[in-house]
């Protein structure tokens, strides 16, 4: 697996805890750790494990968070990010973790790998917590604006993402809506349920869902746009933290409900650990040929470790091939007028 | 105050209820209630309070659920919501509250009262809570895609309700994006922000906020399309939801934390209290001649009584009146672009 040093606000010592954290669960693991060799050499002098499968490539560029993808990917050849992204598409690696600039990182992974055959663009997706367990959603901010066929291509993706590598024999998958009724919403999402709705493919469709339905588990896949799924997360990180604040306050509000908190201290971090962050850290970009995930920039070496876990079981469930099966079944037989568009 | 008494699961023995509670906190109150006076007449008769402040105004058609707006508009001239609408267009009443369908709601009360001068559409509008208190949030599904102009109208609207209702001196105003810099994003955000940045009105435009700002209470008012807006609301309302459930679980996992549990209960009611959706029901249809507010369809007496507080608010603070003043205001000088085709 091939990893960059450098990203992330505490690169690159989070990085290196994330990697050994990660061998309990991973033991298998070998490792190229791009980034800044002088760096690099007493972290893994204190992370013996990590050291021994673990071989460091030297480069002094990185990414840097300011920059925009335009300019990294123009001025960014010999940066950590590119090198780890490069191990890839070489075959040195079987997938790529980084938790630098995310515009950056879709950028050059784009660029280097490419798409998958019919799939025009690639999708952000990440695991959420639900009622029921997690569901998938996708796009999270790849694509800031899409048609009726990116999402029908997400919706591909998905499907064989829940199924391959969570192992769901059937899953279900919905399109984030205003409303649950056929007539209600945007052109796009009303093409695209049309378009699923006709499909051969044994996608389960569920049809619209709304924000609440997030939450609740309604669906196995969430499908959407880029713009709507990066807001839709983001507030419900937002209500979460609010709601946990809220939490700290009122149980800190009299004595006797502070004793009532410490008495349940052990099922309130189970409850803080159900809903937490890190658990879901590690964005996969599906529909390339090649497995990158980004780890967010903000988090702790546990987090990290998570982004690895999630790089691993993409690695061993060959998700890729299937998501190019599938697509190519979808549009067998009479090449559908919306492939064409998105093959062109 | 007018009051569609048949929109509603538990219509009309919940909106009897609702202006039951709510003359507690606004006894001056005088409602006009439009609905089937044989089943008002005996709910009347058990809350003599409302009875005796009360007139009904008898219609047997009543807007249903499933009805698509469009036929609404066309069948449901006799119905309890279209007549209590038309009670505030002919000055009968200074505002109306329904619980009823929204599309219905939405489409008859902009086809009776009409947008302000220069407003091209109406925006729901809600409150938000948040880690300090409360932000009102616009659109929440009125008009599921916008362009620039359409946000910037929202923007000048929610700044003159949290001026003018919440009484701030200098509330800030961000556009929902996915991310705070300048360059990300839609077209449609980008160019809205750009013309509030030039803006001489006295609006504090803070720029773009993220979704996790929503909760944060980042800024007094957050503006955003009315699709992304409604998911966003749902996301929250669904997160929420989650996070109770968990922790409603976690406490009931052993007997020690359920000891705890009952020690904190003053504490985690408070904490319900907070996060109860009731208290934030009434969302608001800003931009019309005359003041027209959504109850939700499934709460109770409690949330209806909050969506009268909330359009008794709206009734002593002008609003409207503020908006076309403002809004005349960004335009004013040489005629804007943008504003001859919003008046188009």
């Amino acid at each position: 697996m091939s990893i960059d040093a450098m990203g992330g606000d505490n690169a690159p010592a989070m990085v290196v805890e994330g990697m050994e954290m990660s061998l309990d669960k991973h033991p298998g693991t070998r490792f190229l750790l791009f980034g800044d060799e002088p760096r690099l050499t007493p972290l893994l002098e204190q992370h013996t494990k990590v050291a021994a499968v673990t071989e460091i490539r030297h480069t002094p560029d990185a990414v840097k968070n300011a920059d925009k993808a335009a300019q990294a990917l123009r001025s960014g050849r010999n940066s950590s990010m590119r090198l780890a992204i490069n191990a890839v598409k070489d075959g040195e690696a079987a997938g790529i973790v980084s938790a630098g600039n995310t515009g950056a990182l879709m950028a050059m992974a784009k660029f280097v790998l490419r798409t998958l055959p019919g799939i025009a663009r690639p999708a952000l997706a990440t695991y959420f917590p639900t009622k029921t367990g997690q569901s998938l959603m996708l796009d999270l901010g790849a694509n800031i604006e899409c048609d009726a066929e990116n999402l029908v291509q997400f919706a591909v993706m998905g499907e064989v993402f829940a199924r391959q590598v969570r192992g769901l024999e059937y899953p279900s998958v919905g399109i984030l809506n205003v409303g649950a009724e056929d007539l209600k919403g945007k052109q796009s999402v009303k093409e695209a349920a049309t378009i699923l709705q006709d499909t051969d493919l044994p996608i389960k469709f569920h049809g619209f869902i709304e924000g609440d339905d997030i939450a609740a588990g309604t669906v196995d896949v969430i499908v959407t746009d880029g713009f709507t799924g990066n807001i839709a997360l983001k507030t419900a990180e937002g209500t979460a933290k609010l709601f946990g604040g809220f939490l700290k306050d009122a149980l800190k509000s009299s004595v006797i409900s502070s004793i009532g908190a410490l008495l349940a201290r052990p099922a309130l971090n189970q409850l803080k650990m159900r809903m937490d962050p890190r658990r879901y850290n590690g964005a996969m970009l599906l529909g390339l040929n090649g497995i990158c995930v980004k780890s967010h920039g903000g988090m702790d070496g546990l987090a990290f470790s998570n982004a690895i876990g999630v790089t691993a079981d993409l690695v061993t469930t060959s998700v890729n091939e299937s998501i190019k099966a599938d697509y190519a079944r979808l549009h067998e037989g009479e090449p559908h007028e919306l492939a064409k568009q998105a093959e062109s």
